[in-house]
């Protein structure tokens, strides 16, 4: 696996473009021994007249068994170590609302709970409260103040929400007040080195208000807080690939972790017709383009197999007018795999496809589990998708005379 | 590949069950160019069915080119990597016959040698002693006090012996005696740490006893140690992966190796068959049963390939008792290759079959090298393969938001 060093070392720049398709948890699985995957069962003409002139085959998000989160699977595609930077589960969440996050914000997930006569938990999730409700105790939070700090409390969904706290010399490395068991009371906040002790003090000040201002609600009478956390300052895309990256996703959390990569965040709609919109209107601005469909991924979670089908055949409908923009390098693949069998994000390994001049073309017919399995590029990392990419671009220089 | 803190991490648990049958040795190569493999040319049935509904793929127990011996391979397949644990060859020794070996023992393989009447070596080996000399030689030096300390002195076979000792404040890091040459006398052990001094001094102490207690015997008048080492004090499985680990291994090393490793040992007999009576008698009490086949190595070691295959054509016949059990993942492979051809260990990659209800299929027809090499695994390392089952038994959480 090349490493950002080298990347940084040897890219260099031309006027080549490059595409990064990803279809959010498009590996799948048969519902059935002898059945076919979404992907295979799809009616997906483009794709596979596609995969006849590329380079196929199968690549794993973080090692061979591990099922990624979105931020790993994410900053894998995107060329990081996934075991190397990580991105806080504060910092996710708030990226997963749309949150403006600015680089020194402490973000921290938040959970309404239910707490006893003495303070003990009693239920983690505080019976699941509608959203409406959550939101209304939001805007109660939103009373405390912090000295020299903005805060800001932000509703998510049911009886979770969003803590971000702004302003100067905020340190991550705090451990969570989330006991994750009933039967005892939320933690303190403790700082995991002595530059967060301050901070740590500051959130636990914010805990005790927040314990005052819900005391009488029911069954919302308490909170925790868990990941906190502040931009992990990753080295910027831009900077390491000497690329201009523009992102384009429908939805906040791929926004958030493009930009958090240092790409362009490009507005688009709601349809993968709106993204392709997008990416036409900006073509000629940027070098590589991270086209992310999300669907794939939420009807997989929903086991509606029929459904991913469709989001597949969906895109390929429309690959037709992303290859008319003649892009010099396009690589088709997910970052992690969501079978409608298994309900959820999976370890198993994403198919891949390659297409430049470049290529070395395979025997592959079809973009598929089992074609791709046979592929040319064998198995390989996501982290090493965008040095083939560049590679393949001519944006890498020779290592060593 | 996985590393243990990371399955520490993620590991939960379930009441799925896992069995890793390893066929020890089961690799192997055609006895003329355009021959069979052992596994190829067995006839097995029940594999190749299996095979059919699995996902396979090739395993390298090191690294490319590196042959394993017993102990190294199975802790690999056990997930550990095998450059970073070692068991020293004391250990193994005393656990190839058995021997009670406790955690803070010193244990060293002994080998009888002849020394002329200046002390040097002139047979390193003896002239290889038969192994009831070696034993009552064993009952002399049994004699060899040592100041609070127990000691054991247990044949091997022919001029191989281990020295068990067992007390207070043993320290391994010792250098050996064995110079591995003649016309040299035995070295002293050194302490390659300061905390080994004392213990080095012991073990001198112990070398100029026997030195003494052998001096009129012939040919064996001398005696070597090496490989003086404790349990390596590995990190246990049942912690890692939150497993109850049972093992099955009609040898005492395997059995020894799945100790150290954090493993019940299950008891069981000579054969097969009673091997799967035990894997019956115990299903309920255990999530993971590593089941080990010895004879497969054995017979390769001889160079007899239609006895290899007989072997592995036992077990085929046995398979659909195992399978009756309904575990939830299995996979077959083995320690290492061990091709009648070449009559020893060897470095080549292992087929390898995993079948749960969750693995993606491959097109793979057969269970054997060739078919295997085109499975949809691809090639993989040994210790990824506890990830891979634990994935596909649902045991692994999610990595990252």
């Amino acid at each position: 696996m090349a490493n950002l060093d080298l990347m940084r070392e040897l890219a260099i720049e031309n006027d080549t473009k490059i595409i990064l398709l990803v279809l959010d948890g498009v590996g799948g699985l048969p519902m059935t021994p002898d059945g076919l995957t979404e992907l295979e069962a799809a009616h997906t003409p483009h794709l596979d007249t596609l995969a006849t002139r590329s380079i196929c085959g199968m690549s794993t998000p973080i090692v061979p068994g591990v099922t990624p989160g979105s931020g790993p699977g994410h900053l894998s595609l995107f060329g990081y170590d996934p075991l190397e930077y990580e991105i806080g589960r504060g910092v996710l969440e708030a990226l997963g609302i749309g949150f403006d996050l600015q680089r020194e914000d402490l973000a921290a997930r938040g959970n309404f709970c239910s707490l006893d006569s003495e303070g003990l938990i009693t239920d983690r999730r505080a019976g699941r409260i509608p959203t409406e409700v959550g939101a209304a105790l939001c805007e109660k939070l939103r009373m405390i103040e912090l000295p020299g700090l903005v805060t800001f409390v932000e509703p998510v969904k049911e009886y979770r929400f969003v803590l971000v706290l702004r302003g100067e010399g905020l340190y991550d490395g705090l451990t969570e007040t989330d006991p994750q068991q009933v039967g005892v009371p939320p933690l303190p906040v403790e700082p995991l080195h002595p530059e967060a002790t301050a901070t740590a003090e500051i959130v636990n000040q914010w805990m005790a208000e927040a314990r005052k201002i819900l005391a009488d609600e029911h069954p919302a009478n308490g909170c925790n807080l868990r990941g906190i956390a502040k931009d992990p300052g990753l080295p910027q895309m831009p900077e390491i690939y000497k690329l201009h990256c523009g992102a384009i996703a429908t939805y906040p959390m791929y926004r958030g972790v493009a930009k958090l990569a240092g790409m362009d965040v490009l507005p688009t709609g709601d349809t993968i017709e709106t993204e392709v919109e997008t990416l036409k209107q900006h073509w000629d601005e940027y070098d590589f383009f991270f086209f992310h469909v999300k669907k794939t991924d939420s009807r997989g979670e929903d086991g509606d197999f029929d459904g991913k089908a469709k989001v597949i055949e969906h895109l390929d409908a429309v690959l037709p007018d992303i290859l008319a923009l003649e892009p010099d390098v396009i690589i088709v693949t997910g970052d992690h795999s969501t079978p409608a069998l298994w309900k959820a994000h999976s370890w198993h390994e994403l198919p891949v496809l390659l297409w430049s001049k470049y290529i070395r073309p395979d025997s592959v017919p079809q973009y598929g589990e089992r074609p791709c399995m046979a592929g040319g590029l064998g198995h390989i990392l996501h982290p090493d998708l965008i040095p083939l990419a560049m590679a393949h671009a001519g944006r890498l220089a020779k290592f060593g005379a």
